[in-house]
């Protein structure tokens, strides 16, 4: 290995947990797709619900769950009946906004 | 359902869909890292499979043939003993770059 090629590897490794790292959090098939939602507002769970119509209720709790323990997402809920649960995004899930950006820039060149 | 609710559910709904795909181009476990490893320069087969350890041969043939499947990538044959095969980024791959450097930046704030 020259030693140019061994700099490019040793490189690639440490950029490479990051990015690795990166694509955990944002990838999955919906999890865009409920950042974005959230984006601008706080949402009830059956706003969030009726607004991605083709997601599982199952799937869509599990989401929801990884978003809140990724520390993107808040929850809250409210002691009324009936009970009232709202999902809020956070400074940390914020950061995740301009890559919803570019992506739908980006999407657009390969639809 | 109110109006209101019925324009974020229609503006999701079509920012899905762009979004989705987005999502398809770029994720995968190892694709964004073949697309940072091919940022700067032509690279040869051999050279992305020792510049990514972790990846086997099977997966690493798929991920380039997907690459260039989507037309990011472009594949070069040389008709040469032993034969040469070269992969190079694309202007349509390039699109992806900033994803990213964004990526590097949020994958930081999850390690």
């Amino acid at each position: 290995m020259t030693p140019e090629l061994k700099q490019v590897k040793e490189e690639t490794i440490s950029t490479e947990q990051v990015i690795k790292k990166a694509v955990e959090v944002i990838c999955g098939k919906w999890r865009m797709v409920i950042i974005h939602l959230l984006r601008d507002k706080t949402l009830r769970y059956g706003d969030i619900k009726r607004s991605v119509p083709g997601i599982s209720e199952k799937v869509l709790v599990h989401e929801l769950k990884q978003l809140v323990e990724l520390g993107m997402v808040d929850k809250e809920s409210f002691n009324e009946v009936p009970p009232r649960v709202e999902y809020r995004l956070n400074d940390k899930g914020r950061t995740i906004l301009p890559v919803i950006d570019l992506l739908r820039e980006v999407g657009q060149a390969f639809m």
